[in-house]
């Protein structure tokens, strides 16, 4: 099957891993929890645009990929509900004139967002008993109780979407292997601005740390994670 | 100047992160700190080899872009022991049998690397009061005493170099950026098993976490800084 | 001089910390940081009562003793403010469904607090670029930022006042430590709803991670860094 | 029942604490998990002496009460080997050259102890799968991965054992609690040099933290819960 990364990594490189012993699968454990990471209005836009287009209503915005990755989020969510598993979303709160730093040097845009840009995209939005988790860095797991969250679900394994792929969706996918959590990334229901990026994140990824595959894929392993127990 | 990335990272993709305004330069501080992760001969090998041949002897070796980054670290590791900066050696400790957990799911291969893989290379290995950070997780940050050790030095730059680029140097990185260090990644004295990997970690890293230039220009940015304060 | 906790810690005891080497001073370094931690209605009462009448308004209460405190944090917050040096808010934000956990097993009570319970007091409320910092867990490291604010800023002290004693001020404490920032405890500008507990926590604190100290020796060893700096 | 800390905390502030609503159970989980922290020789001596005798030999020994905690140890640690229950060892290691910081500030006699101090002590020594957990500062989860090994071992609940009551083991129960772990702590398990500190430690994390009862009652608390789960 095509891997979101075929085309960018070449042959031999992927060959080169598999000669190393990379990539194979952690595989799912018994208690998932989705991970909804930074979908708010600012990295989608308030409706589909092209991304320079997108980019004047909010500079963090990747434009229709992030559209696209929302109607596959919303497929998780579906059965994440109907499970009774638990929903996560770490968001990035609004900066505040104490929050200057590193972020503030590398992309100053990003300190100015209006705060409609803060609001969650409607039709993913938190209910009920779902987890809130405002944060100020990259990863959902830095200077965030997550972890203290996932130990009281008794959670073994994350499925992470939102955006971006190489930013706060890479870190946390980083942070959840160390702290042993397995994790599944499917691949069209996480965005980025860049299409290369996205793809060799993905590949990163799936090679160290987590097991990628489509949201198609992901719901079919999730479903039997029942019939496994059962 | 022609970055790591060109012909990797399509114009197009550059573009738009300029227009959404990424990749400004974050600077140096005062005080920096120099990071020399996993530099053992598990990630190069005994001698230099190209990489099919390396990775008979370790499977997590690089092959011969390890020993060229050796080579510029070198370089780094001794402007650092002329200005009395602080150095620290993250570096993977032998694995355990109760270490097993998503590392060993994902790369069953790394469990098994013989002792003397994890000898530190001879060219630049640690001495005095270096400080020697054993770590079981990608990053130097996590699981690990490192902000502590940096509190103490009142460090304020990392300069992060070593293997994989995207692997623990990535992740390092990341959680360097998201306590508020500064950091610097010379894009030649980091090394990986993948080219392309390589190239798009890097870009990654420039336009949102560190300033990422050759050993060259590091050195003589590195060198400014006690005339900035004299 | 007599120290808060003569009369509790025996001499004998006092005397084997003595022996075995412990209670130094690790003293005060040049860019010190003000936490007030806790200082919310919540802990004080909306007026000065006594204890068992100051929980019916809020089980969270101290009492008198919170309200004595406050005018000692008064007088160290009117230092820093004169100084520009930063003063952060570690605060209780409040609790929401998804936030039972062990907190709400052992003291279920704190999970219904009154909003008006979680504003800041009045007297010393933050004010311009103080740095306002939510936690859910005692210590103010803890699924915080709070590292990164302190490392953005430089700072290597914490002057460390608020609420309890033997709760979030200790936990803050012995994390800072870890951290290797120093520490000033001034005793008159914490407080506990157990003297005894105050009392002990402060003994523990001083013998092993932080000088302790009146509010009137903390300030003239605050205003004599600048002296020592000139 | 007598608790540790009758005739210490006097009864109005017991009944103070007990109005305001603390200190109720946590209760078991499912999955525990023994912690032994720091039972070295360098905290209990080679061998049983009072404690102004042991710390001729290592200023970091709690004499005699050491040796009985050893002993109550040895039963928990028979009845985890014989569940299969993970059994972890945080210890303190070796201290470097690099290691100085604010320990070596507050409590510079234990930059020193003689190497010997280090070993395990032989009566509960680590075997088989056992995870060791060298550490640099007091919390057995400060820079070091435990987290990890927790949630890999699907840990729900922490019997905290060993030493000092007031330094390691508060530390870590306190940020075991913060994770969302439930905590165990049998009084005659761990050990301090001053019994009044002792007892008030024990208190507070009755009071917040964890439940804290008699080696005899943790182990049938223990027994019980295969019955439960049966």
């Amino acid at each position: 099957m095509k891997k979101p990364w075929d085309g960018i990594i070449p042959p031999h490189e992927q060959e080169a891993y598999r000669a190393a012993g990379f990539g194979r699968a952690s595989g799912l454990g018994k208690r998932p929890c989705l991970l909804i990471i930074d979908v708010q209005y600012r990295t989608v836009g308030t409706q589909p645009k092209p991304f320079m287009e997108a980019i004047k209503e909010f500079p963090t915005a990747c434009g229709q990929v992030g559209w696209d990755a929302v109607r596959q989020i919303a497929r998780l969510l579906a059965l994440f509900r109907q499970k009774g598993w638990p929903v996560i979303y770490p968001y990035v709160s609004p900066k505040e004139s104490f929050d200057k730093g590193r972020l503030a040097d590398k992309v100053p845009a990003l300190m100015t967002v209006a705060r409609r840009g803060y609001d969650f995209v409607a039709e993913i939005a938190p209910e009920g008993n779902d987890v809130l988790l405002p944060k100020k860095h990259p990863s959902a797991f830095f200077g965030t109780p997550l972890a203290s969250y996932l130990i009281e679900r008794a959670v073994d394994t994350l499925v992470v979407t939102g955006c971006t792929t190489s930013g706060c969706v890479r870190g946390s996918v980083v942070d959840g292997f160390a702290y042993n959590f397995r994790a599944l990334v499917p691949h069209d229901a996480v965005y980025d601005r860049s299409q290369v990026s996205h793809a060799v994140n993905l590949f990163d990824m799936s090679e160290k740390y987590a097991d990628v595959m489509s949201t198609d894929e992901a719901l079919a392993a999730l479903k039997a994670i029942d019939r496994a127990a059962a």
